[in-house]
């Protein structure tokens, strides 16, 4: 059944073939369309080796979308070399360009469409926990209220929304760098109005 | 196989009154949960009229949600007597409120965890977009440029972010109050921004 050059990998070599393959696809179309068969002939192996990897049709989804926010990770993670402003915006920057390039499959994983199953669902909280995790690190976590990471964890949300927004259905007078000066200027705000939040500040009890 | 006391009631009564039953049953436990065994026994009809009513299980689950959010819709829906600061005011009060009391059926249905199907994604995605128009039509949507509205539908999202994080993780910090204020002072400051995000103003172009 084997199609193409089929080439001898050891198995940590072939699984990642596999994937990266799958995310390379997923960058053209959304993760339902991506089929087993062309990602088993694209590799030159069949299809039941192919299952031999991943047992499962979701299996394979699963590690394809991991890879996927593992490159956005990677890609937006900043340079502790710089100031934190500087980090800020680089990240904001890496992350409005990884997913203006990856657009469809973004915001099909994003609005659960696209399988919508617990699983990758819960990959996707982990990515956004991850995300705000760094940004609170970077802010110095051991001194930051539990009230900057709820006001991070919403600039993510608000983040990805307003990405999805701008992709989809084009804001004409925000271009690149128009949509990356509002979303970083945003968290900053927003962790601003979180520490203001003080409650003897705000002079109330419970 | 009625159990209970069967009252006769016509089509468009008893279709409301097992969506009320569902919703009821909501505020206590996740969509899954929610059998229609029990749904006809409380209304005193038997499974199979139930289903004369809803065809499939997915049918009724869409008709619980939709009345679940018209409910925050129309509890939320502001006074349009009142000056504008005092409409959001109260608008995001009665959000926090109303999901507070619904907290567990909120956020399974937010996370897309109950269900996921993509008729429910839309349900909420509707409701999140008249959430937003609502807001834009109150500052003014015949002047406000798109930027605004792209800041309005991130400011939805972070709101449904950081009280689902409030909701779970508690942040002892902030009370209700509290998180209201943050909340509201988050959307004026996001507009703001996003009006201050002027093409001409930033001094670039595309």
């Amino acid at each position: 059944m084997a199609q193409g050059t089929r080439i001898r990998l050891d198995p940590a070599a072939r699984r990642a073939q596999l994937v990266a393959l799958g995310v390379e696809m997923l960058g053209a179309r959304p993760l339902e369309a991506v089929a087993i068969e062309e990602i088993a002939a694209a590799a030159g192996i069949s299809r039941g080796l192919l299952f031999h990897y991943f047992p499962t049709k979701r299996d394979f989804h699963e590690a394809v979308v991991r890879a996927f926010t593992e490159e956005m990770l990677q890609r937006t993670a900043p340079d502790p070399a710089l100031p934190f402003i500087d980090q800020l915006r680089n990240g904001v920057e890496a992350f409005v360009d990884y997913v203006s390039e990856n657009s469809e499959v973004y915001i099909s994983l994003v609005r659960g469409a696209a399988g919508g199953s617990p699983a990758l669902q819960a990959i996707f909280e982990d990515t956004r926990a991850a995300i705000a995790t760094r940004i609170n690190d970077r802010l110095g976590a051991d001194t930051s209220p539990p009230r900057v990471m709820l006001a991070i964890r919403g600039w993510v949300a608000f983040a990805e929304e307003a990405t999805i927004h701008w992709l989809t259905d084009r804001v004409p007078e925000l271009d690149r760098d128009g949509l990356v000066d509002l979303l970083d200027r945003s968290l900053i705000s927003l962790v601003q109005l979180a520490v203001a939040a003080e409650p003897s500040r705000r002079g109330r009890g419970r």
